[in-house]
This record gives structure tokens, C-alpha cells and sequence, in this order.
């Protein structure tokens, strides 16, 4: 028996990288919903050694070699001995993580891990207090060591410090294309938040019921079912944060959480989650080894969840369809109409936490911490400013009064955990959303009577054949520009939020 | 700042392998409960992962030089800078843990690994069918790999292959001192099996009733509280086959079983499961992160939950607090008398299954697979002559009729798992339970009026003193020598049987 190939031996090692990280995808799902108080201390050390074995294993020469030896029979013109059509992209992205982890020492990896646990601790110590001092010295490092690894990753071409974290969540994004869209975004957002929030608010017809938990839960499950969304595939539990977390495409675990008085969040957090899910579950199954078989982009993924909460759950369409379905599980609802509920579920209203923001709102959210965290890094703003810029920044941009630090900036978990850079990506998974909807608008004849009907997975295949089904072999910008015509922009979005509220505030 | 030391070197080793088994046992927990059926492939993969992972460690040249360097200065007279004063202690088990590793080649883990996964489908399928020869060729390869595993930790002084392996699950055991204990066991069981079998069945209170799934969860919670397994470092889920599971002493994971039918079938997996539990919760805690922090052999392990289950369990006392407890959940049950639901506790039957069997039964199926194992790996039987060797045995040492592969040969899992050299464990762990409780009852005075009035935390306190707090400092023989007064054997376990059937059965 001959020696396996380069390309087998590539393969060996890629799907070890895989199985490590689907490995931590596991230990970190069950360390939010099953895991026993007692359990944190054993859960941080296993996981920090997986984390360094990952990036052990990513930065070893022997992964490196087989990389090299697979790229040069390629370039030779020679596709390796076993390799499929696709080899090339799939090297591509090998060689974008690869490099990008070589670049950062092991060290700092180790710093890293060690920082977060420890910044997590004080995040919700000082948020229990609310008091911000409490958190600023972990920021301060958790913000020195990531700028000390940005250094290592390197600032692009013409970029800055931000770009490349940026990249880490967003490839190929840059802080020169966002500030201008987040100054457009800011532009049209905030005399349409004044106009929407100023409206006495509509009746909400869920005040004061009683909404049983199992009922929320069997709902759930429905609407799960009825995306499309495959159980033998997956699974929902319940968590304080709903969040989504996938080991392997036949193995995608969401959770919702369940409010006795607030009936909506569920079903809003299941399909926001259920949204992810179905973007996990088709990705690509024969790159489920490798690294083509994964999201491209956290903004891309929110796209997903965006769309199902937002355009899907969010319409009128779908309140015809689904208000008579929770009717028969709350019949306290049956009196009401499609048209209420719809209204009820787009209140449009200011808060200062980002988490209950409406969609008109959540944007302006996401443009503080942007600016904030440009100033961080771009060392503008020191860290025990940051209240205060955050409270000058909700004043301008929502036209809010200065609140306590727990419903300031210790309101978000992003930080501790040292991500700094991804906040953008939820406004680009918006901008997406309302773009890919609209092409699916455009695609889908009936759309709008299949969401009332409550079939869901003609969506759901458009959503798997224009976006789930690349993984990484497209960039995100590129995804959107085969299925909708365009690269990114807010056109689609504000065209969106245009007719809806047109449609329930003709005032 | 100094290098560190080779003590603090060490630790550092150790608890990477602490945490890498941590992780696996997570990951395995998780197979068994909650991942949905499609995670199985991926879920292979990473187990294969991490197996590989944890014996690369433990072989590597960095553990062996950390060690070595340990050792010598231990040798040398002076304790390592930062060790504890059992060091000493540590570094053998360390030392023993790493040298039985670095003797397998890594090629036979992989593919060890790699048939135990192909075998076990194998061997559902081969159930289903019932039809041993769609197994049989896959636990001959098993039976090939672990001979040459045995080959390779080396058979000890005097002994033979089958010792190599017991070694794993019983550090110190030997066939030579197994033989005559079965053998003695067999020959005073049988008769006292033919008198207790043959006598008529006791009325069954349960016959036609259904019991709540709910109702029975509660009572197993309330069950374990009582006896101090703490929840907050652990918790209980549901198995089609209970197991314990621990991935650290603060997240001991146990699962047990509801049929709505069969209300005792639950009460006795919690109570089994939790004398497991109790003994995870109970290991040294100043030794979580190095080898020392684990149970030293599986019948030890073993004695715990029998303890609880039999000794504890299945005694009138217990059931004279238990009855009115049950009866506050079962309400259907308020008539029966505790004499009543402890002779239905303690019915002895002949059954083919060793799973069903009672506790005067159960031995004598523990007997035929330790004959048979010996027969194996002697190479005195080949497999495929098995079932017919069970039904030999089944005849000869239960007095029973053939049965089906299916509720023969193919009952338990273990062989699939390759676990060859497991069973005797079981035997082990029932004489150790009547040995340490008998010796508990001599040490605690009024024991039987504790556990008939519900408390049961000087037992577990009891127990927590002399077994669990040891971990691996010494010995299984040695830890009841120490509590009991004597070594190994068979007496207390017969005083126990006799003395239980006298009273229940005085004809």
C-alpha cells in the first residue's frame, strides 16, 4: 500500500480541526442549558485546553505541509489524487485559517482564553451592581490584547487596527464601507424613529394574561416543524439567551426561552434561532469535513434568523396564518384579529436595551456600539469614558435620557466575551434580510399566500439553494449579489420598513 | 521570572488530560441523552478525536520528562518545589496511567477505536435479528485487538492474557484469585437458587397498575436528595439504560428509567445510579485535576451503587420509611405494608437476562460471561461456538431452557464495546457492598432506624470517610481491608443473602 496523498493527508487533518471545534460546540451548548452550577470550573479548564489544542493543531507543521504539498500539485495544474472539483476553494479557505491563526502566539491565545473567563466573572459581578468600574480594568486588557492580536493578524492594505478583527466575523468587510452606511442608516433611521415613537402605542393585547409555558413550547416546536426545520437534525431546549449552536449539520441545537406573560417572545426567539438553524442544517454535507462546510459570515447568519423573525414573522401574512394556530392553544386570543396581533408584534418604541429593541430602532443600537468601539480601538475613547459617550450617544442617536450602567454599556455580554468588531454584523444580517426577502418576493410567486397558509418550505428551499448551500465558498456580499442583483445596501431595508409602517401608521 | 518547576510542569500535563477525559465524558453523556439522531456520525468523529488526543498526550515525550524530572527529585529525597505532601502517591498512579498507555502502538487505538464503533452497530443489528453470527465476526476482530493490546501491556509475572486486560478495569486482580472465588461462589448460590426459585412467586402489587411518569421522576429526585447526592453538582436525566457519567465532581451526571408499569424499575436505577454519584461527588477534591481524583477500580465503583440499591434498597427498613412515601405519590399503593413491598423488592426468579436479575441470581450470569471471556481469550473457545456455550452454562449454572441469541449471547453491550475483562467487576463490586455495609452497620449505631425514618447522610458520610475520599491512593482490597477489617471475599455477602431469606422465606 502506497503512502496517501497529499490531499488525503489534508483532508485527515481537516477533519480533525472539525471534530475539535464541534467538540467545544457541544461543551459550550451544554454549558448554557444543562450544565450543573458546580460544573463552571471543571467546564472552563476543558474547554480552554480544546481551544489550545484547536490552535495547536491549526498553527502545526504538519498541517502546514500537507497544505503546501496539496496547493503545489494544484498550481502544477495536477489536481491532487482524490481531491474533488472543488479542491481549490476549499484550500482557499484551509489557507485563510491556517494563516490567520499561525499569526497569533500561543501565548496570546492562552491570555485570551484565561482574560474572557475572568472579564465574564467581572462583567456580571459589575452589572449586578451596575457599576461600570467594576468591568473597565478587564476591558481595558481584554482591549490591549486584542489590539496586541490584530497586530499579529495585520491591518489590511489601506485599513485600520478595527478591519482586522472586522474580518474575523465579517470577511472582507472594512470599517471604510460601514462608517459611511451606518452615517446613511443613522440619516434615515432617526426622523423615522421620531415620527413612529411619538404615536401613542398600540393596544397590546397581552397585558395581564397568562400564557402556559408548555403551550409557548409546543408552539414552538410547531413553527420549528413547519420552517422545515429537521428534529432527527437537531433540537431546541430552553436557555436565559436563546442563541443557536451547531456541532455538525446533523446535530444543530437551538434554544428559545419562555416568558409566562409575554407569549410573542418565544415564538419571535424560535424563529430568529430556527432561522440560524436552517442556515446550519444546509450547509454543504460533503464539505462537513472540511472547511468550505460553514457559515461564511456572522452577518450572513444573521441575515437568516433576521428573516424568519422579521420579514416572515414580523408580516401580516404570516399573523393571518399564525393567529388562528395560537388561538387554539391560547383560546383567551381567539377574539383577536390577524391585524392586531400583527400590530402588537411592531411596536415601535425607544428603550435603551439593544435585546427589546423593534427593528426600526435596533439599528441605531448597533451604530453606538460601532462608534464606540472605533473609538476604542482607533484609542479616541479611553474606557472609563465609555459610559458617558454612551449615554451622549443615546441621546443623539434615540433621543434617550442617560440610564444606569446595567442598562448601559454593561447591558451586552459581547465584550466580556473580548468580541470586539462583531457588533456591525447584526446590521449587516438586517440590511441582507430585507434584501434577500425581497429577491425571494421576486422569485416566489404567492409568496405572501403560502406565508399566510402557513407553508413555509418554499422559502426555506429558496433560502438553501441561493444562500445555505455555499458555505464558505462564496464571499457573503457575493452570496447576496447572485440571489438578489445587488451588494450590499440599506435600499431594500428602508423600502421594507417604508411599506410596513406606511400599512400601520397611514398617519 | 524562573521556569517552572518540573512538579508545576507536571500539573500542568495532568490536568490537560484531566480536562481531555472531562471532555469526553461530556460528549458521551451527551450521545446518550440529548444529541439527536443525525449527530451521531459527527459525534464519532470527535470522540475518535479526543481519544487520539488524550493517548498522543499521555505517550508524549513531554509528559514522560515532566515526570521523570518529578520523580527523580522525589527520589532523590527532596519533594518537587509546590508538591503536595502525597506527591509520592500522585506520581504512581501518573506513572502507571502513562506507561500502559505508551505500550499501545497509536495505529491499535485508532483502530480499536474505529471497530468498537463499527461493532456496535453491528451488534444492535445482530440483536434486532437476533442472529449472532452477524456479530460474530466483528468480536472476533475485537477479540484479535485486545489480545494484541494485552500482548502489548504485557501479561503480569504469573499470570495470563485475560489478566492484562482485567488490569484496566481492576488494577491488581488476577484470574487465579477469580477462579476459586467463582467457583465457591457458584457452589453454595446454586443450591440456595434452587430452594428460593422454586418456592411460588410472591403476590406482584404492582401487576395492571400504572404509575406516572411524573410522579416516578419526583420520587427519584426526592430519593437522591435524601441521600445527599448534591444537584447542584450534578444532575439526573433519562436513559433507555441508566449510566453514570462524570466529567468532574462539581457535574456528576446520572440518568435513570421510567416504565409506567413497573414502579420499582426507577427507584432502584436512581438508587444504583446514585451510589455511583455519590461516590463521583465524594473523590478528593485537592485531586480534581491530577489522577489521583478518580475511583480506583470499577468493582469498587460498583460496590457503591449495589450498596445502595441492595444493601440499602432492598432491606425492610427502608421500605418500612419508603412505603409511605411512595404511597403519598401512588395513592393506589396507601393500603400495602411495608413487609409487602419488600418481598416484592426481593422476589428471586430465574431469568435468562442478567439486567432483570435479583441479587441471588445475578452472580451466577456474572459467572457464565467470566467464563466464557476466560475461554476466549484462552483460546479454548472460538466464537462462534458461543451461543452454544451460553446455553451450556445457562443450563448448568441457572438450571435454565436455551433462549434466542437475542436473549442470550447478544444481551449486553459490553463485548461490542469490546470491554472483555469487565464483567467480573460486577461480582466484585456485590461482594465489596455486603463487606463495607456490614461493617457500617458494626460502626454506626442505628443505622436500620436511620434508613427507616429517611435519613441516610451517615451513611453517605460513613461511606464518603472510607471509600470515596481515597480516590486512587489506594488500592480497591486495601480501602475495605481498611474499612471492613478484611480482605476480599465472599462471606458477608452470603451472611447477607442468608440472613435477608430467612426472614423472608423462613420455610
Amino acid at each position: 500500500m502506497s503512502a496517501p496523498g497529499p490531499w488525503n493527508v489534508l483532508c485527515e487533518r481537516m477533519a480533525e480541526l472539525r471534530a475539535l471545534q464541534g467538540a467545544i460546540t457541544v461543551l459550550a451548548w451544554d454549558q448554557e442549558t444543562h450544565m450543573p452550577a458546580n460544573g463552571a470550573l471543571a467546564r472552563g479548564e476543558q474547554l480552554a485546553v480544546l481551544q489550545g489544542l484547536l490552535h495547536e493543531r491549526l498553527s502545526a507543521g504538519a498541517l502546514a505541509d500537507a497544505l503546501a504539498g496539496a496547493e503545489a500539485s494544484l498550481r502544477g495544474g495536477v489536481a491532487p489524487e482524490g481531491a474533488p472539483p472543488d479542491a481549490a476553494v476549499v484550500l482557499r479557505a484551509m489557507r485563510f485559517d491556517r494563516d490567520r491563526a499561525v499569526k497569533v502566539p500561543a501565548r496570546l491565545v492562552r491570555e485570551l482564553a484565561e482574560l474572557q473567563s475572568a472579564a465574564l466573572v467581572a462583567w456580571r459581578a459589575a452589572r449586578e451592581e451596575s457599576d461600570f468600574g467594576g468591568f473597565a480594568p478587564f476591558l481595558e486588557k481584554l482591549l490591549a490584547l486584542r489590539r496586541e492580536q490584530a497586530q499579529a493578524f495585520g491591518v489590511p492594505e489601506g485599513g485600520e487596527v478595527y478591519d482586522a478583527l472586522l474580518e474575523g466575523y465579517e470577511p472582507g468587510m472594512r470599517v471604510a464601507r460601514l462608517e459611511p452606511l451606518f452615517a446613511r442608516l443613522t440619516g434615515w433611521l432617526a426622523p423615522l424613529v421620531e415620527r413612529l415613537a411619538s404615536a401613542p402605542p398600540p393596544h397590546d393585547p397581552f397585558t395581564g394574561g397568562h400564557f402556559d409555558d408548555e403551550a409557548q413550547w409546543a408552539l414552538s416546536l410547531e413553527l420549528l416543524d413547519s420552517m422545515g426545520f429537521d428534529r432527527q437534525s437537531g433540537r431546541l431546549d430552553e436557555s436565559i439567551h436563546p442563541f443557536t449552536l451547531s456541532p455538525d449539520p446533523g446535530d444543530v441545537r437551538l434554544t428559545t426561552h419562555v416568558h409566562e406573560e409575554l407569549p410573542l417572545s418565544s415564538i419571535f426567539s424560535t424563529l430568529h434561532e430556527g432561522g440560524h438553524g436552517l442556515f446550519e442544517q444546509g450547509l454543504p454535507s460533503a464539505h462537513r469535513r472540511d472547511p468550505l462546510g460553514m457559515v461564511i459570515s456572522m452577518g450572513l447568519h444573521e441575515s437568516q434568523s433576521r428573516l424568519w423573525e422579521n420579514q416572515v414573522g414580523r408580516s401580516l401574512p404570516f399573523w393571518r396564518g399564525f393567529a388562528p394556530r395560537m388561538a387554539t392553544r391560547f383560546p383567551q386570543l381567539a377574539g383577536l384579529s390577524a391585524e392586531a396581533l400583527h400590530r402588537a408584534a411592531n411596536r415601535v418604541a425607544r428603550t435603551p436595551v439593544r435585546v427589546e429593541a423593534d427593528e426600526v430602532t435596533y439599528n441605531l443600537h448597533v451604530a453606538l456600539r460601532f462608534e464606540l468601539e472605533l473609538g476604542m480601538l482607533r484609542g479616541d475613547l479611553r474606557v472609563h469614558d465609555i459610559p458617558g459617550a454612551w449615554n451622549d450617544g443615546l441621546q443623539r442617536l434615540l433621543g434617550l435620557a442617560p440610564v444606569s450602567d446595567a442598562q448601559g454599556a454593561l447591558q451586552d455580554i459581547h465584550w466580556a466575551w473580548g468580541d470586539l468588531g462583531y457588533f456591525p454584523t447584526y446590521t449587516l444580517g438586517n440590511l441582507y434580510a430585507a434584501q434577500l426577502f425581497a429577491a425571494a418576493q421576486r422569485d416566489l410567486s404567492g409568496l405572501d399566500g403560502d406565508l399566510a397558509a402557513g407553508r413555509f418550505l418554499g422559502l426555506r428551499d429558496w433560502l438553501r439553494e441561493k444562500v445555505h448551500r455555499h458555505g464558505r465558498a462564496l464571499p457573503a456580499e457575493e452570496i447576496v449579489r447572485r440571489a438578489t442583483g445587488r451588494g450590499l445596501d440599506d435600499e431594500a431595508f428602508r423600502a421594507y420598513l417604508d411599506a410596513k409602517y406606511r400599512a400601520l401608521d397611514p398617519g
